[in-house]
C-alpha cells in the first residue's frame, strides 16, 4: 500500500538535502566564527512549556500528545523555552557569557502557506545576561554576517530595528495606560499584515483617544530616529523615551562601525507580537517586500524568571529555512551547479576477477581519507565510467589485468579525459603528500 | 515555575553537543568518502507506516498522536520506512545505485536504560536495487571505516556476520516447515539475552523435534563457516544451503580484500528479530561483550513491495548514539580535551570609547572567515584576557589608545603569553595569505 508523507513535512531527497545542508552549515559556521557555540535540546518537552510562554493558545498550533505514563508533551515549535529551561537549571555552572546558538528542527501545526510548513528549521542565536546594547548589535551583526556570507547585499534584504522601550515609553507619553500595552503591540505588529483600514480601526478600538491614534499611525511610519521629534515635538522632555533614543543612536553607530550599516534601518513599524520583548526588536525582509520576514528577534526580559530562574535579560534571533530558502532562489543564489556531487577517486573493474584487487585499492584509498566509489554491481567498463562521471569522479582508476601483470593502474583524468598507466605505487606516493 | 525535561531525553549543553557534533559529522564524512549520498525525511508519518512494517505492537512503542484533522501520526521510532516510502514515490526518477545515508532523530516510547534512551540518534546506511553480495561487504566495509576512524580496532569491537538464507536453509533441512520460519527468529534471536536453560526451553517448544533443537543449539555455536560440515554433516548435498555458504565465502573474501578481516568473525547466532531479513546479517558488539550491539543490520527483501513498490532487494545497517558513545568513553576514546574551543582571536578594549575600533576589527576578521570574539559586556583588561584564554583565542589583539595613535595594535600569543605591537595594516596583510 502507497503511504504519502503528511501534509506540510518535506522529504529531504539528496538535492534537496544538499540545499537543507548548505543552509544549516552557513547557519554554524557563522554562528561560530561570530563566538557563539551551539546547544540542543530534546524534540519534544512538557506541553506547559509552551504554554507558560505563549499561553492555552498556543496548544492550538502544537502537535501534541499524551505519553503512556499519561505526561502531556508537545513537539517544540521553537527552542526558547528549552534555552530558558536549560540555563536555569545550570544557571551557576555555566560559564558566562552565555552566547549560545542552535539548528533545531521545529513543528507547528498549522496549515501550510508560502515560506510556512508544518516542519521547519530555525537558526536561532542568544545572549543571555548581557544587559548592554553591544550584545544587541551582536546579534543584528551575526545575522547580517550570514546574510551576507550567502550573497544577499543591502539591495536584496534590509535589517528593519526598532526599540520596544521607545515605544512603550511613547505610548505612556501619548496617554496610553501601562497596562494596556501587552495587548496593544499584538495590534501594532499586525500592520504590515493587514489593509489600512482595518489596521487603523482595530487601532481605534483598542485606543480610544484620536489623537494618540492618529500620532500612533504616524510613528509608525518614522523610519529615522531623527524623526520622531517632529510627530512627538516635546519627546525630549521624556527621560523614558530620550534614554531608549540613546540607545538607539549607539546601536545604529556600532553596527555602522560593524560594516553593516546600509542594511540597517530604523522603523517603528517593527514591533513583535510577543509581550516578552523589552527592548531593541528586529525583522529582515526582503527588499522587495513579497515574502514574509526572513528572521526577527530582540531583548527579551523575564523569560528565564517565568521559568522558574533569575530575572535575566536576554537578546536573540529566530531566522526559519523556508522564507530564506524561497529569497536565495528567487535572487539566483542557490543553484543546481553549487551542489554537484564530488568523489575524488571512482575505481573500475576491467576483470571481475579482480574484483579483490578493485577493493584493495578502494579500502585504501578511503582509509588515507578519499572519497572513493566504484561499483557494487557487475557492469561493463563503459557502464562504469558513466557511473563515475555521475559521482562527479575527478579521477578513475582503472584495473585491468594487462596493467597489472606491471604493476600499474589506468589512471584516467575526467576533466580532460586523457588516460595515463601510472605505476601502483606511484599512486600511494602522491597520497602521502 | 521549574520544568523538568522529560524523562529519556537529552539536553545538549554546549559540551555534550560537541560530543554529539563528533560522532554525527564522523558519521557524515565516513559515509560520503563511502559513497554514500545523504537524505532525511519528516520527523513524524502516517501511524500506519510502522504498523506496515513492524505491525500493532510497534505502536505502544511509538509516541503517536492524533492532528487537528484527525490524522494519526508517530514520531518516527527507525527511519527504514520513511526510506522505503520516499523510493517508491520516484522509483523511475532516482539515480542508481541508490547508496543512501542519513542521520535522523528518532524517538522510542521505550523504559530508558544504559544504551537506550526515549530520543537517540542513528546512523543509516542503505544500498538498494544491488542484488550482489557485493553490497554487502560495502555495508559492513563503511561500518568498520567508521569505527577505525574514531580509534575502534579489532580488540576492541567484533563484526559478527550471519547469513538469513543460509539460516533459512539449515532449519527446512533440518524438517523446520517453512511457515513457522517467520516465528522463530525473533526466538533465536534472543539467545543472547536469556540464560541458556531460558532459551532451551523456548526454542523446544516453538521446535517440537528434540534432534532439530540440538542441532540447533550446535548450529548457533558455530563460528566458522568450515565447521558448519561437521553440525550438519550432508549440508554440501543441500543446493540452498551450499548456495548460501559459497555468498558468505565470498563476502569474506571480499572484507578481506578490504582489510577489516580481523575485525569479522562469522557466528550463526546473529539472527536479527525481523522477519524482513533475507540474506547476510550482521551485528558489530563490543569486544568485552557487556553492552548492547553497537549496530546492526543486513540484507531485507519486500520492504519497498510492502509499501506499494517494486521487489526491489536492499541491504543496510543502522548504529545508534548511545551505546556508540559509551563504548568510546570506556575505551578512553573521547575524552574534554578533544572539543576545547578555539578560536581565531579575541578583540580586547583597553579604552570604552574605542568601541567602534573594536567592532570595526572584529566585523572585518569574520568577514575574512576568522572566528572572533570580543566582550559584549565593558569589563577591564584583566577580565577581558581570562574570557580570550576561556574561549580558546589563538590571538588577542588589544586595542589602545597610545598604539593606535601610531596605527599600531597591541598583537598577544596566547600560547607564548609573549606580546608586541603591530601595523594594523600588517594584521590585514597577513589574512589575504
Amino acid at each position: 500500500m502507497k503511504i504519502p508523507p503528511v501534509k506540510g513535512t518535506r522529504d529531504f531527497y539528496p538535492p534537496q538535502m544538499a540545499v537543507r545542508n548548505y543552509i544549516s552549515d552557513g547557519w554554524k559556521s557563522v554562528s561560530l566564527r561570530n563566538g557563539f557555540v551551539e546547544y540542543d535540546g530534546p524534540i519534544f518537552e512538557y506541553l506547559q512549556m509552551y504554554q507558560i510562554k505563549s499561553g492555552d493558545e498556543i496548544v492550538e498550533q502544537l502537535f501534541h500528545l499524551t505519553d503512556r505514563g499519561g505526561r502531556e508533551l508537545a513537539i517544540r515549535p521553537e527552542i526558547t523555552p528549552t534555552l530558558a529551561r536549560m540555563i536555569n537549571q545550570q544557571i551557576n555552572a555555566l560559564p558566562r557569557p552565555i552566547k549560545w546558538f542552535s539548528v533545531p528542527r521545529l513543528c507547528r501545526a498549522e496549515r501550510p502557506q508560502k515560506g510556512r510548513l508544518r516542519e521547519f528549521f530555525q537558526w536561532n542565536i542568544d545572549i543571555v545576561g548581557v544587559d548592554d546594547i553591544l550584545a544587541d548589535a551582536e546579534v543584528v551583526f551575526c545575522t547580517l554576517d550570514y546574510l551576507r556570507s550567502v550573497g544577499l547585499t543591502a539591495a536584496d534584504v534590509i535589517a528593519k530595528i526598532s526599540s520596544r522601550k521607545l515605544l512603550a515609553a511613547l505610548l505612556l507619553h501619548l496617554g496610553i495606560a501601562e497596562d494596556k500595552l501587552d495587548a496593544l503591540y499584538p495590534i501594532l505588529d499586525k500592520k504590515a499584515k493587514l489593509p489600512p483600514e482595518t489596521f487603523a480601526q482595530m487601532l481605534t478600538e483598542a485606543v480610544s483617544s484620536e489623537t494618540a491614534v492618529h500620532t500612533i499611525l504616524a510613528l509608525l511610519e518614522t523610519h529615522s530616529v531623527g524623526d520622531i521629534q517632529s510627530v512627538v515635538p516635546n519627546v525630549t522632555s521624556n527621560s523614558q523615551a530620550q534614554a531608549a533614543l540613546d540607545e538607539l543612536h549607539q546601536l545604529f553607530d556600532y553596527l555602522k562601525a560593524m560594516g553593516v550599516a546600509d542594511y540597517c534601518r530604523f522603523d517603528m513599524s517593527i514591533v513583535r507580537g510577543l509581550a516578552y520583548y523589552a527592548g531593541m526588536v528586529f525583522e529582515v525582509h526582503d527588499a522587495v517586500g513579497d515574502l514574509r520576514a526572513v528572521c526577527g528577534g530582540g531583548r527579551y526580559d523575564n523569560l528565564l524568571r517565568d521559568f522558574g530562574g533569575p530575572a535575566l535579560s536576554a537578546t536573540g534571533m529566530g531566522m526559519g529555512d523556508c522564507v530564506l530558502e524561497i529569497l536565495l532562489r528567487e535572487r539566483g543564489l542557490i543553484n543546481e551547479a553549487m551542489f554537484k556531487r564530488q568523489m575524488d577517486y571512482f575505481v573500475a573493474c576491467a576483470d571481475l576477477n579482480l574484483m579483490p584487487k578493485v577493493l584493495e585499492i578502494v579500502a585504501q584509498l578511503r582509509a588515507a581519507g578519499k572519497a572513493t566509489e566504484f561499483s557494487c554491481k557487475a557492469a561493463n567498463l563503459g557502464k562504469q565510467l558513466k557511473q563515475a562521471d555521475a559521482c562527479g569522479a575527478k579521477q578513475t582508476l582503472i584495473i585491468g589485468q594487462e596493467y597489472l601483470n606491471e604493476g600499474k593502474i589506468l589512471l584516467k583524468d575526467m576533466k580532460t579525459g586523457t588516460q595515463q598507466p601510472i605505476d601502483e605505487s606511484y599512486l600511494w606516493d602522491t597520497l602521502s603528500d
